[in-house]
């Protein structure tokens, strides 16, 4: 079910000729050429092209919210799919100035169900169940998340494709995710989320410690995101499937999307190979899901917000690299010297 | 002469609290935050707009590269004007794709003088002389390469500006310069520039101490740019001062760049608090200038191309760090709930 097409990497000889040509010093253009690189072999061709960047998130709630791991009340997921959709929220505003267009998703927000203008609804259930005491979610949920996930990004249309979460308790959840399938120790995990005291840290790793003790020491991805994950972390993590499938470059935002990505390269290991790391969180766990994951993210601005938000600062670097390789005049079509 | 007026400190209390009120955890977008702070004490307001930025790359040719301290032909430096005015340089490529509008200035290039459609004309002479041996510039060259400067920074008509450079051997020119004005060993700051092997940067590292004992250990920022400095330097030095005097947003770019930042804050000690530094160069002295201007630069991407490559590249995240000021809704205008 979850395949990804391995990249061909037919061209890479010639593409590291087509970017060693361009009128610019030998490497000197860095990571861009590295990112440029893999973008052509996304697209195989020399001439990739990045038009068309759309952002999804996903929101959902967390059961283990109920045990006090987050500052803010349950109810500010909800609030903020509404901000979300008035266009007022970091992600719109970043989204809005680098010409990314924006679809919100419910993928189960705690209460009744949402109805609003633009709001897409893949509801699983009101939020997952406490974690900390059972599996957030059933297997069919899993299953039905995961599937709803994968349709959404296949039918992304775009050359990019970035994903955004938004889930009162998900660095809680992202940080079981990874504790499983990376087995580094839950002190090397554990943060402060969206802002937690050291009172607050101390208690949530207490709440996680405990929840962790209820299954196997490692878990493989799709059981992650059973027992630990929330609904906007299975959906996104289908969804990094199918746009991966589809063709699309994917543009991984910081923890949260970080620990469904890892959960998703399980499922589908050919994966990787489209993943655009996009930042460094400034969440105390990044560190050790981005190792797992042999990632080095393009940027790194301490920010710790989610919602996609870093994946959005990054699409015109990935841009760039691009046109680097389409638009770029060689020392030969330049008529300029080379090294003597 | 150069004189900017330093920024008002009169709105930071509410420029903090405008930031903290957004829907967002404290202090959650991290150096968006305090870029978006600058912006908003640049323009003296707590809604902040970035709309346009122009780059504006000097071209100039440096007596130095005699010494062979370039792996490139100095006639590299022209046809690079040649391939800028055509749209081929990697620098065209980012200006374009992030609506970035780019003008090219001919500040001293060897050879006759160059007659193009588009080339902005403020040649001061064919490439200065070689510095290993005499000041680089007589004090009216580098006066008249200041003001010249200076008028298209403040006609730059743009909420940013930034600058690029292309010069053979301007690394060489930026090392000393640096060197005279940080008192950094030549050993921190000497590099490969545009691709130097082994042997090639020890005699360029020959090359430059033979060139920093013609003066005294330290220079102020004028002199630094007379003695050791081309042409491309000077303007650009002078252009920050206009540009920061007009109100305009400088985003400087790399070394070279970083090196004329210095000069040019040490002409006017206030441009400090305009200047955005773009990314940190892969340049091996990029690191010593940063220091100097107690500068963190926004990216790092393992570039050293210049051009004003790492400015384009940096452009998109002020336009976002603006707009997350000027769009972003608050928790009170959402109907957000604030931690419990």
């Amino acid at each position: 079910m979850f395949h990804v097409p391995p990249v061909s990497h037919a061209l890479d000889d010639a593409i590291r000729r087509a970017i060693d040509g361009k009128t610019k010093p030998l490497g000197a253009l860095g990571v861009l050429e590295t990112v440029g690189a893999q973008i052509a072999r996304i697209q195989h061709t020399l001439t990739p092209r990045l038009r068309h960047c759309r952002l999804t998130i996903f929101a959902g709630d967390h059961g283990i919210a109920a045990e006090g791991v987050s500052p803010y009340p349950q109810a500010v997921t909800r609030q903020m799919v509404t901000n979300f959709l008035a266009g007022g929220a970091a992600a719109n505003v970043f989204a809005r100035t680098n010409g990314v267009d924006l679809q919100v998703v419910d993928a189960g927000v705690a209460g009744h169900s949402m109805e609003a203008p633009g709001l897409v609804s893949r509801r699983i259930a009101a939020g997952t169940r406490n974690c900390a005491v059972e599996p957030a979610m059933s297997p069919e949920q899993c299953e039905e998340a995961l599937s709803a996930g994968e349709a959404l990004g296949a039918a992304v249309a775009a050359d990019a494709a970035a994903f955004g979460e938004m889930g009162i308790g998900n660095t809680s959840s992202a940080t079981l995710v990874a504790h499983k399938l990376t087995g580094a120790g839950l002190d090397s995990l554990v943060g402060r989320g969206a802002g937690l005291d050291d009172a607050g840290l101390e208690r949530k790793h207490a709440i996680l410690d405990r929840a962790a003790r209820r299954t196997a020491a490692r878990l493989d991805g799709q059981d992650a995101l059973r027992e630990y994950g929330g609904f906007e972390m299975a959906m996104m993590a289908g969804a990094m499937v199918g746009a991966a499938r589809a063709g699309a470059v994917v543009l991984v935002d910081g923890f949260i999307a970080g620990a469904v990505a890892l959960a998703a390269v399980r499922l589908a290991p050919a994966l990787r190979d489209y993943l655009v790391f996009a930042h460094r969180s400034a969440e105390h766990g990044h560190g050790a899901v981005l190792l797992a994951l042999e990632a080095r993210p393009l940027l790194a601005f301490d920010m710790r917000l989610g919602e996609g938000t870093g994946a959005l600062l990054a699409w015109p670097v990935l841009k760039c690299a691009a046109a680097m390789l389409s638009e770029m005049a060689s020392f030969e079509s330049a008529g300029v010297s080379g090294p003597v």
